[in-house]
């Protein structure tokens, strides 16, 4: 066994970041569990070590996957393991990844291509799912405004099931992203429950990128002004509004539907 | 104030309805927040009583909306509101309400109908927000298998925004009744990674009943014996699936679209 303290620094840096702040520090995050460590080594993420429980050995899964040369393997007793989880049930494995920063230009480089743009989504679960819907969707990638939640909480990494290692996730200032993208050929869509224009009748074949905004009070006055088109989802029976993933979801699968014909 | 002590008996009784075991027993469940109380007010559900913050006094929203003669509206002290709630931030009110019995015919009533029937769907987030995207496409109903998560655990209601409140939603099991659906000309879809037929050439147009399976395991052995037709929703990127309640969204949507044509 590596480690058997959960005392031991190393241990204490690695659950530090379950919190977000020490994530930004060290500019890096945390995996838990065999789907998201066998993604993250397929995808060729910079892994920095992968730490499994010592009385379990490493999982089979993981057995054929070798990852770089430098990749440390680090075993440990289920007391370290539990330190660094936040859910009730550990898995057998974590891995610790060093966090990549995206170019913006890595999402203007492909043609008529399709980005989501989160303006406030402050749901870790919902961020996590429209980047998983974004991948199946085959989004050129995702963009991540301020006020979003953190793409590395634990929640969030969880509900990708692995798709933040398949496109790329970009995080920054909307307010100078947007207009670069729009200089670009760029056209910014959001929806509007007042809007005119339907999802169905709009042309999604076009260099797209979808901007969802906060659960409660949707897009910012600032992304607002930087929108071209505003488009609405029929809706029928009697709720208000859908919730953010569900809207992100139906809109990037119209646009891949009129892509596919 | 009505009530003051959080160990008044019933008080005690209303925190008993966040488990689901109490829920049965007393076949009622519990609403919490202004929004949710308003839906339930609007739709004349069964409430037996309102249960408000008296510092606070009831909350202007609800002013207008009297309700039935014999519903109680009872003050209670902060510490009663924070027994009866599962939330960090408890709000300045919630409602008791009976449970309904929805019958499978308010299902088999409308033409051309399209239900949702969850098949182990687990997570109450999830089939909250199903029934929250049922409700915005306008089908008729949702029907919860046993494997399911409770419709009235608060997590599940929270998710719904109101919409529980919007259609019938009928519990019980599938292998009774899914072949009484079959019976009266219903079909039965689920979805498979292996169908031949894509969501997008199939005919929502018929009576359909969308089987959505369980988040790991997707549909049971028996419903599978069941359904007419396997569909698959077409998917580019390296996603392996999507997330149960995007399915459901995206074919629920679909279905909408071809019946708007």
């Amino acid at each position: 066994m590596d480690i058997v303290s959960p005392q031991n620094s190393r241990v204490k840096e690695w659950a530090q970041l379950l919190e977000k702040k020490h994530r930004t520090r060290q500019h890096k995050y945390i995996i838990e569990g065999i789907h998201l460590v066998q993604e993250a080594l397929r995808a060729q993420a910079d892994l920095e070590c992968i730490v499994y429980d010592g009385e379990q050995g490493v999982p089979t899964e993981l057995a054929g996957l070798e990852g770089p040369l430098q990749l440390e393997w680090i075993s440990v007793s289920p007391a370290v393991i539990a330190k660094c989880t936040d859910t009730m049930t550990p898995q057998p494995v974590f891995a610790i990844v060093r966090k990549g920063r995206e170019p913006l230009e890595s999402l203007l480089s492909e043609e008529r291509g399709l980005v989501v743009v989160l303006d406030g989504v402050q749901d870790p679960g919902n961020v996590g799912t429209i980047i998983r819907s974004a991948d199946a969707a085959g989004a050129a990638g995702v963009v991540l405004g301020a006020g979003s939640a953190d793409v590395y909480n634990p929640k969030t990494i969880r509900s990708t099931m692995g798709s933040l290692f398949h496109l790329p996730i970009v995080e920054g200032q909307l307010e100078s992203m947007l207009p670069e993208a729009k200089a670009a050929g760029v056209k910014l869509v959001s929806t509007s429950l007042q809007a005119e224009y339907s999802c169905y009748s709009y042309d999604f074949t076009q260099s797209v990128w979808l901007v969802i905004g906060n659960e409660g009070k949707g897009i910012s006055e600032s992304t607002a002004r930087l929108v071209d088109d505003a488009i609405t989802i029929p809706m029928q029976g009697q709720a208000e509004s859908l919730n953010a993933a569900m809207a992100a979801t139906i809109l990037m699968f119209e646009a891949m539907r009129q892509r596919m014909v």
